[in-house]
């Protein structure tokens, strides 16, 4: 495999060798790893930024369709759109999502469109590395919006949520006790809240679950990040497209505000910062927590659920183990 | 200092002997961690264990009045009620939170109290040690309910709602803008959101606030280790000490719940497995980017910062810096 080609390629933004990069990245073999490394390094210069927005909605809100009307719309007005998966619980469910893009005919057939399904992984982890790097290959391909989409599953939010620079919250109507659906601590990331559905004859429950939602973002400290109005909750209708513009005219006008604040810039650089420090702790426990540590590691964490130990006793044996000779002072 | 008589002397609930060892694991001197360690290990088998209330409220919610008056109640009816206190901002702000005892005369003067202001500390990891060890020692020395206060700062909730086994959220009544008052992340924790200064003119204000945060809290996903009804939203005043006994009803039900359930006891051990994990990999981390290293990270994040490099190309960088000859595989 040719690297230079290959950047010539994505950066020319020709879907295929996007495609073929992107598989590239997600590759866990070490010497396709130095390549997709090389591959990143040589296209980083071009700077290219996209709008990066995170969505997530659990599986009955309606994200598909709201993804094929929602792009469909950005396409139609000159916008190339690309949409990436990240869903940490697709070996398991067996099926990842966005594996069926028949769901999303119109737009998989746009030529201004991409769509990327989610890769077999079970580690976080590396889901979390491979669509960084992913959002990093449509952005050198010269992609306007990258929408990033995720299923309320495990940590999977907060992940999405230090890649993307909008964060946006699909629901469904819902009344009464149905109503208890939002995970913890996605309310706490949202900057807007789509109540979607919003058509025939649940317009008055979407209108009031809109109305709740609104009045439980009230309830939060404003972001320094933030404009008066946002997070805002609003209604939506992939059906009839009802909403959509005003809902891209609100990312706007957010994105816009945030980048004269330079809010946008310093979230950037701060969540940069944060993968580079996350990477650098998860490597240095990959590689000092290894077989007799961990099993060590294992036993202890029993003994302390059991009570027999403290939990700081019991750290601090771990620590002499791993550090021992090597570092006397623990 | 004798550990054995100081031991002997927490084991029989003696406040100054408690007062002492408490002092005694916040020091941070080499040779009083051995003898901090040694006495909490020789307290460990006693077994005793209290509940553990942590309760966050910002400043001018009346939190001090509040736990004056809650402390009251609760030692009338027979239960011996420790106050711990959980600021890291003490040292910055200048003074400690709970630092002017004066405020709750009637519970400092209760033989059947005991309060402890924050200790001058900045590092969040050194606060969350010395809480759980303070709590550990309190527990050792029979008293029945803990109550771990803390200030809406930082990720100091975070730090009590890993030490605790309910965690109450106290609000003062506001209405329109104001309300946006409630740091993102707390109301994902609570257990309990009790609106105080119910009393005299403010009874409608607190009336409007308690349903706000009882809706928005509905819209939250149940979590497994709640009963029907919680998390909760409810009046009190700690003025009149209305509601006071309700709420204890409420909190004593949530715990009976959750004994029957099998959830206190795997929240216990989560949290034990939780502290453990943590203390192995702040030790190594601590242990691990020291000088230099420490040096070049920062060095490199400033790069991350500016996008002249990638995050993981950059912790490919530090990796291998710090695991060098020694771990060959990265």
């Amino acid at each position: 495999m040719n690297i230079e080609k290959l950047a010539q390629g994505v950066s020319e933004g020709d879907r295929r060798a996007l495609a073929q990069a992107i598989t590239l990245v997600e590759s866990s073999r070490s010497d396709h790893c130095i390549k997709a490394a090389a591959l990143l390094e040589a296209l980083r210069p071009l700077g290219r930024q996209a709008l990066r927005i995170g969505l997530s909605g659990t599986p009955g809100v309606g994200k598909s369709t709201f993804i094929e009307a929602f792009g469909c719309m950005l396409t139609a007005s000159g916008q190339r759109v690309a949409v990436l998966a990240v869903d940490p619980s697709s070996t398991l469910s067996g099926g990842s999502i966005l594996g069926d893009k028949t769901r999303m005919d119109l737009l998989a057939r746009d030529p201004n469109a991409f769509i990327r399904p989610s890769p077999s992984r079970t580690h976080l982890g590396g889901v979390a590395r491979r669509t960084r790097e992913a959002v990093a290959l449509c952005e050198a391909a010269g992609f306007d919006i990258v929408l990033i989409e995720t299923v309320g599953v495990g940590q999977s939010e907060t992940v999405v949520a230090h890649i993307s620079d909008l964060f946006v919250l699909l629901l469904a109507p819902a009344g009464g006790d149905e109503l208890q659906g939002v995970k913890r601590g996605i309310m706490e990331i949202a900057d807007l809240v789509l109540v979607n559905k919003a058509d025939g004859d649940l317009v008055s429950a979407a209108t009031r679950t809109c109305a709740d939602y609104a009045g439980a973002l009230r309830l939060l400290r404003k972001r320094q990040q933030d404009p008066d109005g946002f997070p805002k909750a609003m209604l939506v209708s992939a059906l009839t497209q009802a909403g959509l513009p005003t809902a891209w005219e609100d990312m706007t006008a957010l994105t816009q505000w945030r980048r004269s604040a330079g809010h946008f810039n310093s979230r950037r650089a701060a969540q940069a910062r944060y993968w580079f420090e996350e990477e650098v702790r998860q490597g240095l426990l990959a590689n000092l927590l290894p077989g007799p540590v961990q099993a060590a590691m294992a036993k202890a964490a029993g003994a302390v659920e059991r009570a027999d130990i403290t939990p700081d006793a019991a750290a601090r044996d771990i620590l002499a183990t791993v550090l021992g000779q090597r570092f006397p002072h623990i």
